[in-house]
């Protein structure tokens, strides 16, 4: 066979995470490496008894192909839900639905990006995220990123500077992989250039409603004057993952371009699926159950970052996430978060080493903790073991 | 907003089909515009008992991220189907689960297709696999086909002038929009030449298994020594397309590049509705169920078959399929189906003008009747709706 692939393929990687999850999902292993939910969690019998309520009262709908666009009442749900937590004035008609919020960055590639164009990002930044827009031929540019967001001195003078910037992304709360949250003042601030330099910007929320303390702060989208900047969402971390359904929102011109590039992509979303959101969303308080999933995740991001500094040597870093799923190591420079890794596997523990998070840049020296998968005593193992090997690595001879 | 889009964003276009699907939905129309399966058919209670075991039995599993591949059991299946059927030797390696069998397609384009490259395809082809393909860039050649298939001789011809030749895309059992099928012999002969000029080959089937009479042919797959064709599948034609679930199969090597591309696009697809169809083939007998939903459809082609011959003009040509669900007219040259939907939708019946299914020379003549999604009496009134209107316009002064 001497078949030719497009030039993509030569560059498309495995994603890490979803190789290490492959290796710890047929063992016994603490896996500190996915994104994964707390399935204990997920409301089975609310889906149960919605899934029956749609099969009996429109269950020949719930079946057959419907819309590109998506289940006319969920998206007025989602539009809802963002004027009220984020500051947006949506309606139904500036939400499309999407096979994940996976899918709205993929989309986002395939509407905006051509060969050679460049993607501005926050170093690290979400793994998947790269491969997505990466397979649309674009290059990236890291733009520094410290506790408080992107450095919008930098940012600026990047815009003003570089003529192939199509886009720019960004995770401004809780974000993956580091758990960090943005300042409001950057926020404004990246609407303010997004806007001067007409750049959209993809605004990427998958965490946002996990706050565990602290205030919520408005969107970047809250800021945005002239309709450049496009907020991916998703249901898979408020209510599951296993029904792939995220939503991409913003200007109604521009969604409307999301809507024809997803026609030919995949026709349309799972139909049951939606309804049966739907359903449970108009039933139930979906705020009452997110409130339990952040009771949990707030009292396993508490142990994590006890154990993190009872275990830990002294000189290593780590964010304290106001809410999420992650906080994020960086070693010492010289030590490699692969060559720990190796060791952890040994003892039946993995995570994520931060390289991958990187486009360019990769630092080795990092990596990235889930905290939100485990009950609390497999947290306190876990981490007593890594902590375990990195002092061993760390200071070996003490 | 000065906001630049990528380059395909010129030239991507609304589906006509979903355009029109929307324009029917709202209205008390009788369409024969969609590719929808008749809903009446659905498994609705078995779907609903399904999930309900699943939920029990493996909620958390069920509603939680999986692997990109899809759930083994439901390749495992798959695999074996298609072995009985249609001649192959795959194991559950060999299939990724998609987003319906149109993410197979979107996948293909991204795995082998560049700007500039040429896709050879059948002459019409398949609407949303124009689109999918075209958003990587590439363009088309329509190869002419006539009631066997592609013309060979042709093909070949193109195959050895032609060096940006990247794909071959078919559908080679009651394709669609046609309803034709090819021959054995053409079967064989196009193995042949996609291993002579190593050229891939997608054989698109979403309706081999709704055959009302004649023998099953096997697959261009079955005839392939070298590992060079794809098959794309779908349970949106025998079980329901609200799940979305169908795949792609083919040689190991070039699976693992398909299950790259799709970690970036979407992660994976539905867990439980990957269960849930896996549950039901392991209790129901599914060729019972297709038995059904072949009685009816026959009866409908059979009716529409009927109607044709009664009521439109003799200088027309149809074919008479012998399975899937739509039929193809040909109206005199100096006919524009366009037109003749205009009057038809006054009279509140939709269908497809045929020009849209040539992604080059575009015949403005023809049309596309699906025959499966209605009961027989609308069947018979829109036929007879369609018939003077035609009549009016061919022979007006008769």
């Amino acid at each position: 066979m001497k078949l030719k692939f497009a030039n993509r393929m030569s560059y498309i990687k495995a994603s890490e995470i979803r190789e290490i999850l492959k290796v710890t999902e047929q063992e016994d292993v603490i896996s500190f490496a996915g994104g994964l939910p707390a399935p204990e969690l997920f409301p089975i019998d609310e889906i149960n008894q919605m899934t029956q309520i749609i099969l009996k009262e429109a269950g020949t709908k719930a079946l057959q192909y419907t819309t590109t666009e998506g289940y006319s009442p969920l998206r007025d749900w989602i539009a809802k839900r963002m004027n009220e937590r984020l500051g947006t004035s949506f309606d139904k008609d500036n939400i499309l639905i999407t096979h994940g919020s996976q899918q709205g960055l993929d989309l986002s590639g395939k509407v905006f990006l051509d060969d050679g164009d460049i993607v501005l990002c926050e170093s690290p930044t979400y793994l998947a995220a790269i491969s997505a827009f990466k397979s649309y031929g674009c290059n990236f540019l890291e733009i520094p990123t410290d506790e408080k967001g992107m450095n919008m001195t930098v940012l600026e003078d990047v815009l003003s500077n570089t003529p192939k910037v199509k886009l720019i992304y960004v995770i401004p709360t809780f974000q993956n992989p580091t758990g960090k949250t943005w300042s409001l003042e950057r926020r404004k601030k990246l609407a303010e250039l997004s806007a001067r330099y007409d750049i959209p910007v993809i605004e990427d929320n998958p965490y946002g409603e996990l706050r565990f303390e602290g205030e919520s702060l408005p969107s970047i989208k809250s800021f945005d004057k002239v309709g450049n900047i496009l907020c991916a969402g998703s249901f898979s971390k408020i209510f599951c993952p296993g029904f792939r359904i995220g939503w991409i929102a913003g200007d109604k011109n521009i969604i409307r371009k999301y809507v024809l590039v997803k026609q030919g992509t995949d026709l349309q979303c799972n139909t049951i699926a939606q309804m049966t959101i739907a359903e449970y969303l108009k039933r139930y308080d979906i705020d009452k159950h997110i409130g339990k999933i952040v009771e949990v995740y707030k009292k396993r991001r508490d142990i994590a970052m006890e154990c993190i500094e009872r275990y830990f040597p002294d000189n290593i870093r780590y964010t304290y996430p106001q809410g999420g799923l992650f906080t994020w190591i960086e070693l010492p420079e010289e030590i490699s978060a692969r060559e720990i890794l190796k060791k952890c596997i040994e003892r039946k523990i993995a995570f994520v080493p931060g390289g991958s998070f990187y486009p360019v840049e990769h630092k080795e020296n990092t990596l990235r903790l889930n905290y939100s998968n485990m009950p609390e005593e497999r947290i306190i193992k876990g981490l007593q073991i890594i902590g375990e090997v990195l002092q061993a690595r760390i200071s070996p001879s003490e």
